[in-house]
């Protein structure tokens, strides 16, 4: 092990068995913690070149469990994302794009911290359940082409191990190391083409669009050595996304935006990245003509009816889906109101994320337990005009108590100015793999 | 700590009480060893300035006990060797200088891999003990101007605990780490003056001149900052100094040494190390009246007579030094002959000492027995010429079959070639202070 932590922070590549040798006895515990530390700082000064990057990335998927998804036909698309604020596009996306054909096997996590989980969102819903067996994960697949459950435990154990080592010792940050972490459960999960959103912006983890191409270089490239194609969208996270934080709240939202009548951010989001799915899996030719073929899904109300599928397969409360007023809600709502007139300059969702987190709608902890009608509405956004004492957004909490701690983060979030903001996109960038170029 | 750990990472300098906190913190166990692996890797990578290095000595000096040795009288001056083959400086120097005047409050340690340790050697002659109280110590300092005794186990508990973390995380060979860990050492011994010897060469730390004198300029900067001359000499260990390795053997050569018979590279780096101790000590003015001094001493018997004095004092069977024949031998002994003719071209100061291990006279882990009569005595060295089945080494071991085992490491260890090599120096450079400049 001594000799691999040299070789690496000598600036040499290390190989496939060398990889083998490091993280299969790491998982092992033959490496201890202080080792490996010292091998990802190592990493973290000296980078890992692409091979390295698929080595690794191939070894730790390997280290746990494979989801073998074969027995379903067509092609696997997943999607992931970096993590955002009132990001609940795989509740849309899911059904959106299965509805157009392509089967959807998703394996989610839960929030933890300022970021929410699709698992959450879901489980809002009563009676609906996210744990089922392999059999019951394949079977209902391959009858209404879509499921969502929790990933088994048994998955990449390697990148548990590692992740909570990097977050302990400064060595999160780097583009190989998060790209094999992501990548690794992505294709353990059994994908066979992959759509990553990655998020930039305050709260995101990559502060510009230069990290975040670097990022989605990286796994592209992994995706090419490992054969499986990558489409890498980069999108802004300077504010939330659409205007929910929370997970019933967020379960309305996208109900609202599968018919049609979601906000025009998280609409525009949805159809980028499930257009980029489709044509990954192979049931639309082009860009244009998927994205032509989801919004004529949200028209017929096809898309919707797929949601309904899925909730009433897992177990879930349909007529909380067909009456969103049954959906939980909380006891006491508060409005947080502006404290000047001007515009919107700033709407930090780091910030709007913690405010969440104190109403109830978030986990500080692992052990938290979640409200699920806890959360915030952004009335205005970004670029929006206001009058002092105009409604910016309303707080839901099941304790009065809550209000004033959570204000104190709205406060941060918000900043106002004179003039307008300049407009941001939303999508910065698509990076996919040129194979005229010998680098991606 | 994860923030210490960005810091360094960052490049940035701590200050004295992030230090504190840092190395505190790690000797009471609130700071696991994978961060400490992660922040020794970063200093790896970004270095510390030396203040940090001042600031990491101190708080590591400070971690355990401080020896307090105001009561002895006069300048105490400690000498400090990076390690060699052979090297059995201090049981000359020793004698010598307390023969001058000079205080000797010698801690010393004992030998593990390639390397002997000045307790093994000392222990080699019979009832002579190393274990003494504080007060026996001071006692005998006062009485004979000289003692060497054991480590207390309670000196400097952060640099036991780091350097067994820096060996296996591949971050030994940093300028700061490696400084702060022998300042620290000999400050809390309660050196007033340190003359360091710096090794050069294959069987050396230190493989050049140049990273020598970084290490030296570190640590004369680290005595400036803490208010402690030190001077540092940068000597060569392409090959084993003097003739003899093992413990008994080179006990024997100690004493044909302070008796003015040793080979002239071993009696050179004595006379060398203990001018500077003897002017650090103030005993004489200058450089050359404290060598001529120290010639004097020998050639009156005067040094040789304050070893015998020492070993005395501490227990030794006194007719093993008068008579060096009842030192320890071995039942065998193994004459190792030339396989060919021309020059000594190398003579590897590493395998030589890993030779003299399987023959018994080193550890090769720390639970390993020693036997004090086996090692090698070296008859020809670098430069030398040779015929075909001259006599290069003889081996000496207590089994025949520790033979064959050292001799596959003695035939790495000597190398041939028909030209004369090109002398080396046995002193490259001495490295002091300089007022006259801001930096040294």
């Amino acid at each position: 092990m001594i000799e691999l932590i040299k070789k690496k922070r000598d600036g040499q590549a290390l190989n496939k068995s060398e990889y083998q040798e490091l993280i299969n006895g790491f998982v092992e515990g033959k490496i201890p913690d202080y080792q490996m530390a010292a091998f990802l700082m190592a990493a973290y000064f000296k980078g890992l070149n692409p091979e390295e990057t698929a080595n690794l990335t191939d070894t730790m998927m390997r280290s746990g469990d494979l989801i073998d998804l074969s027995e379903i036909e067509g092609i696997k698309v997943d999607k992931h994302s970096t993590g955002g604020v009132g990001d609940k596009t795989s509740l849309i996306l899911g059904p959106l794009v299965a509805a157009a054909g392509v089967p959807v096997a998703k394996m989610s996590g839960r929030g933890l911290g300022h970021t929410g989980g699709t698992l959450d969102k879901m489980e809002s819903i009563k009676g609906l359940s996210v744990d089922m067996t392999r059999e019951e994960f394949i079977t209902q697949i391959k009858k209404i082409n879509i499921a969502i459950c929790g990933q088994n435990a048994r998955l990449v154990p390697a990148d548990k191990k590692l992740y909570a080592l990097r977050d302990v010792t400064g060595t999160v940050g780097d583009v190989s190391l998060i790209s094999s972490s992501i990548m690794s459960k992505k294709l353990a999960c059994g994908a066979d083409a992959i759509v990553i959103d990655i998020k930039v912006g305050e709260g995101a983890f990559m502060k510009n669009v230069k990290d975040a191409e670097e990022l989605a270089k990286m796994m592209i490239q992994i995706g090419k050595n490992m054969n499986r194609q990558v489409i890498a969208v980069i999108s802004a996270m300077q504010q939330p996304l659409g205007r929910t934080v929370g997970n019933a709240l967020e379960v309305k939202e996208a109900i609202q935006t599968l018919k049609g009548k979601g906000p025009k951010d998280l609409t525009d989001l949805c159809l980028e990245l499930g257009s980029h799915m489709l044509v990954l899996g192979e049931v639309a030719p082009d860009f244009d003509s998927a994205k032509s073929k989801l919004e004529e899904l949200i028209q017929s109300d096809a898309a919707f009816d797929k949601f309904k599928e899925l909730v009433q397969a897992q177990g879930g409360d349909i007529n909380m889906v067909e009456n969103m007023g049954d959906l939980p809600s909380t006891k006491f709502l508060k409005d947080y109101k502006s404290p000047q007139a001007g515009y919107i300059n700033k709407l930090d969702a780091m910030q709007i994320g913690l405010a969440s987190v104190q109403l109830g709608a978030g986990r500080a902890t692992k052990e938290s337990q979640i409200d699920y009608g806890a959360g915030i509405i952004l009335h205005k956004k970004i670029g929006d005009t206001i009058q002092k004492g105009d409604i910016l957004a309303t707080l839901y909490a099941n304790e009065e108590s809550f209000f004033e701690k959570a204000e104190s983060f709205m406060d941060k979030a918000y900043q106002f100015s004179d003039k307008a903001p300049q407009e941001q996109p939303l999508i910065h960038k698509t990076v996919r793999y040129n194979p005229s170029k010998s680098k991606v």
